[in-house]
């Protein structure tokens, strides 16, 4: 919860794990506002605290002793700096506890109370801003202020005025870090422990008037004790921070699964209020996340099953599951979900076979799904054959088991799987179908180190996909992404901004520009009276096109200044004089530079390219098949900008009417590379001039085959030719 | 499990509850194979019935006492005759006990013998249905082969040799009855009760050799113990009996939630070879499950939670829902779904707003989503008032509030929703989103007779948006649905399909059935030769479509057999030279009839009306956007025909590109009453000459505002004029 947007306007680096550590692993913390009174926030926290590994320090000028520990004055009398502060404290002595912590030398500072920027009255913000200010210039890392807490089950560090879910015992190891920006919504998910999930931490920053989302997914990136990170993410001021932090994890193979609130308009409007920044276009954050790396988990509910299973499930090393199940129902299911997932599930090959058919009675199946019957599944060692088969089978990278009773005979069969996934580094999968939730055999399946359970077959089909499309990606590597565009294109273009007329530049400067950046544009030729309109026609070839150029009539077809498919010198003449006794009635006061002829483009396949700078993420290009497609179905796919050219082929396989571009009816496939090099150059001319250019729409690229070419382009300018601000 | 397709060939109607009445309230039950070897059928069957409150017996020949009770040699020397009799006896001794059981008379016959028709053997298919022939003739209700067995929860009468899953307590009042064509799926939802679900009965019925699941739904739609029912399904022979069963239960406003298995390809693969029958196309399924009035669950996982809602939440009051989260992550969560599903949360009214402002500290929220801050949520009392205030008002016809933390401190604030629940007569619903899933309170939530839990937010809103669609075709009531079509329109059809030249209609033959049900269709005349061509084009007016008529000519585009916007006599006389040496080249041998000439009918927006004869449901009337938009992105909506006026503007709604309806570019609103008005035709066609017609293309209709005119029309009919078998 923070008014972010009015915080510190310089963008600064994400916090490393390095310069976090005095927070994420204090050797001793001091808690200012200890105190005897039962229930309230200083003696929660001590009490929380009571399994700390570290030195444990009270701090409140009222008492001597709490308990049977000293209780110190000040921060300054303690017998060392610690490490970490945590201030109980109401929101009027937070000052004095921030200079203290300053004067001493502490290196966190976790701040409970409310009342500051979330009130969103500007005295208070102006307090937190004053606060943070002062820490950070004293190399105090502020969590907060209204700070739920945090926790570090390894190391026995809970951290939080509230009753803190604790596991049975520590994880043994590196198991899930959670990061929420909603500190309620933190805590929820931390009650995963109760259930057997392994957590290793549960990071929330309340205000995040410093430390912030994106520096604790960094913190944790390089945490080893943080197998995944799992994020709940609601928005800021300068998400690119967030994409930083994600970057640093991609380049430790750390995986980061991001559930985002606020995706909807009122859903965005109430993140407003609630983190004072602007959510951003849904589209355009998942095209974010999507280029940072992270993987998306489209439920609040399935984001910590998603995170565990990236966790434990290694690297993929067949795209097969084989699926172990004694119920028909459940084997459709399963067919189901991971025919919607486009998951395989491929038939064992011969030694396979050989195995099941062999330990398996006649009356189960030795296919895929696999019925190895009830008294092979509840008889370790026949089931550790069937199972060590199949794992064995190189079409296969998952074994996935739906479970449908929770009860105690069924528990030695997770550890068979976790046994068996271990021997063959591969991935085992629970889907608890019962729905005694977290009856007998769950919290023994979580504690594997092997096997990840999911309580839906469909978020269990679809964290495999997820996983082979990130697999995917970190073999396609660092690829050096080559420029499309020519090296001049970029100097050519400004010199063309410069020039352009208006804050909208004419059809005629836009397609010069993109020309400039090697995207085919039709010839044109601009006419300023009939005659010279029937020579251009005749030189360009019928039938010809004519639209009226002025920088006022941006929307042609509305205005009735653009005439088609003009087959003779007589229709030019004529089609002229309407054009422009439309122009002029249309928009009487429009400056008119003349009427441009263009050859008319036979018919093809119609695409619109597009960028727009996101106010949040900076420029976007975006791809979409054009018309009624585009325009009523809203069938297009985003990406940051610039792409390379396997960005822009994929871009286009995202669509929903791809099947469009292979050829429909009478028209040939699109030539794919040839429509991925305009998209890419596109993106390449809007991210080059970021901050000029706030809009261009290419609309229609006509394809026939081939050939591509831009018959229509628009470019806008941004105000004064600076960035819009939000 | 069951090749249902194989059975008797009749038409059963469903078994009613009356007919059922034996085996879903047997005063007796009689153990045939009750045995003392511990673990065996028979032995864990007299377990499970253990607290049956009616009389067990024991049979089994071997035996005179088996542990403290009497054990009989025979169902004949029983001391009465039993209703039901559980048969825990292998395969081979089964027949015999059917012959006892009609000797007897008994009422239910429960068979757990697997071995029979699930094998897809021809000699124990055969063994099954001539078991099942004797008990339907003897008057026994046979439930299974293969079944797993099912429990009475309000009776205490658990028929399994499994572990059964037992509440803590029998519900108290009516509750969830859930049926399962998935032994092994039905359990794990029957498992739901250890978590504290109110459940009043689970039902399977293995291979469904006479007691299938419709059957179940039917007794179930007239169980005054059944709140609601909750389907498993996978697929039948004749699932017209299923949703004969669901029109018992909207009859008695008895909420009917479904869930089918084997919508995919494979998963109907599969399905096919688990039961025997085709799953069908699952849009069939959904058009045939709307028709009935029953509630599509997406999720197997979100099945019970939905039919728990609508058993607890009686009638909606109002459209609105109130959320209380002191959570603002929790309430941009809200928020997104609601936006998702179409749900409104509308800020609450004066009298609310002035309860909420007294009773909320001034750093919570009087909005909606509501922050009553962590104080009042947790004193009952300041709770009780807020949330009077919110059931109160008008607006609002469901309270939610999401639970981001399972402890005992929560529990008593699900009672307070339940008690206003109750006062306001409205509903109330928990989000659960702690991931303690089972976690303190959840249980109370459970049993609390007027709160409704979910696990998701997502699934909740879903589940409210359902509600209110259901209620709205309630109060909508038994429309009487008015033909279109004019009352001579069926002879009239009946003969021109007698005079059909062949199995695909021609174009005009087509276009007179078509207009025999007053759909509107271009006129047309057909010419044998040029001159009559350029007469008929004359007559029509300019421009003109020439297209060739032949039988064994349908796809006329590709053989280049059309030609448009022809605008002169000369235009025309070479065009028919053109169709005409297409014909002859790309089908020498083809019947030509001539050629037709239309009047070009100017654009429009193209729409494609269907009809198909399913195999399964009978004739099917489809609608969608024409041209790319059917072709490529599947843009279409189905229903089982006949459709009314008010059901084919629904599914007009349903399209994804409705709003291309509404008018686009140029291009005028279609009148929709018009378009409803062809599609309401269309499928009156189908539905009367169901028994010939196989399919009906209209494509395309084009519609220019209130202009809609069908230009072609394919009528294919069925194989001698029979209708197809699967």
């Amino acid at each position: 919860m923070t008014p972010d947007i009015l915080s510190a306007p310089t963008r600064r680096p994400v916090y490393r794990r390095a310069d976090l550590l005095r927070l994420l692993e204090p050797g001793s913390i001091a808690v200012v506002g200890a105190s005897a009174r039962a229930g309230s926030f200083g003696e929660r926290t001590a009490r929380n605290l009571a399994g700390f590994a570290g030195r444990l320090h009270l701090i409140n000028p009222r008492y001597e002793t709490l308990g049977d520990r000293p209780c110190f004055p000040s921060i300054a009398a303690l017998p060392e700096v610690p490490d970490m502060v945590v201030a109980a404290t109401p929101m009027g002595a937070c000052e004095a506890v921030v200079q203290d912590c300053v004067a001493a030398g502490v290196g966190a500072l976790v701040m409970y109370a409310a009342g500051f920027a979330e009130t969103g009255k500007p005295d208070r913000i102006a307090l937190q801003h004053r606060l943070v200010a002062m820490a950070r210039e004293g190399g105090v890392r502020l969590v907060g202020p209204n700070c739920l807490g945090l926790t570090d089950y390894m190391r026995g560090a809970e951290i939080s005025f509230t009753a803190i879910p604790r596991p049975a015992a520590p994880p043994t190891r590196p198991a899930i870090g959670i990061v929420s920006q909603s500190g309620n919504l933190g805590f929820a998910l931390a009650q995963s422990v109760e259930a057997g999930v392994q957590v290793s931490r549960v990071l929330t920053c309340g205000n995040s008037g410093d430390v912030d989302v994106a520096d604790l997914v960094a913190a944790l990136a390089e945490d080893p004790g943080c197998s995944a990170i799992a994020l709940l993410f609601e928005g800021m001021a300068e998400p690119g921070r967030l994409i930083e932090a994600a970057e640093i994890a991609w380049r430790q193979d750390k995986p980061v699964v991001v559930h985002k609130l606020g995706t909807g308009e009122q859903g965005a409007q109430a993140a407003m209020s609630h983190t004072g920044s602007l959510a951003g276009a849904d589209a355009v954050y998942r095209a974010a996340f999507e280029r940072a790396g992270m993987v998306h988990s489209e439920s609040f509910e399935g984001l910590l099953e998603l995170a565990s299973f990236l966790s434990k499930a290694g690297t993929p090393r067949a795209p097969g599951v084989a699926v172990v199940s004694t119920s028909g129902g459940a084997a459709i299911m399963a067919a189901d979900r991971a025919e919607a997932r486009e998951v395989a599930l491929p038939q064992p090959g011969p030694e396979a076979r050989a195995v099941l058919e062999a330990r398996i009675p006649e009356f189960g199946s030795a296919r895929n799904p696999c019925d190895v019957t009830a008294q092979v599944l509840t008889d370790p060692n026949s089931l550790r054959d069937c199972m060590d088969a199949l794992f064995a089978d190189p079409a296969y990278g998952v074994v996935l088991v739906p479970n449908g009773y929770a009860y105690d005979v069924a528990t030695p069969r997770f550890r068979v799987m976790g046994e068996l996934a271990a021997k063959h580094d591969k991935a085992a999968c629970v889907v608890w179908t019962t729905q005694w939730l977290e009856g007998p055999g769950a919290r023994e399946a979580e504690g594997e180190e092997r096997v990840a359970l999911f309580r839906s077959m469909d978020r269990c089909m679809a964290a495999i996909a997820a996983w082979h499309a990130r697999d995917a990606k970190r073999r396609a590597g660092a690829a050096v992404v080559s420029r499309a565009a020519p090296p001049e294109a970029r100097a050519a273009a400004a010199s063309l901004l410069d020039a352009a007329q208006g804050a909208v530049l004419t059809e005629r400067e836009a397609k010069s520009v993109l020309a400039a950046y090697g995207i085919p544009v039709v010839a044109e030729t601009l006419a300023t009276d009939a005659e010279a309109a029937v020579t251009a026609a005749e030189a360009a070839g019928y039938p010809v096109v004519l639209k009226v150029e002025s920088p006022a009539l941006p929307h042609k077809t509305e205005a009735g200044v653009i005439r088609l498919n003009l087959g003779s010198a007589e229709a030019v003449r004529e089609a002229f004089a309407a054009v422009m006794a439309n122009a002029r009635r249309h928009a009487p006061d429009a400056p008119i530079n003349g009427v441009l002829v263009q050859p008319m483009v036979p018919q093809g396949i119609e695409i619109v390219v597009g960028a727009r700078r996101d106010p949040l993420f900076g420029p976007t290009v975006l791809v979409g098949l054009g018309g009624i497609l585009v325009e009523l179905l809203r069938d297009s796919t985003i990406a940051l900008a610039p792409v390379g050219h396997a960005e822009a082929r994929a871009m286009l396989g995202r669509l929903k009417g791809a099947a469009l571009l292979s050829g429909f009816r009478n028209m040939p496939a699109v030539d794919l590379d040839a429509l991925a090099g305009i998209v890419q150059r596109v993106s390449e001319l809007a991210a080059d001039h970021a901050d000029r250019i706030a809009e261009i729409d290419v609309n229609p690229v006509i394809c026939a085959g081939p050939r591509l070419v831009a018959v229509d382009a628009l470019i806008g300018l941004s105000a004064g030719g600076h960035p819009p601000h939000a």
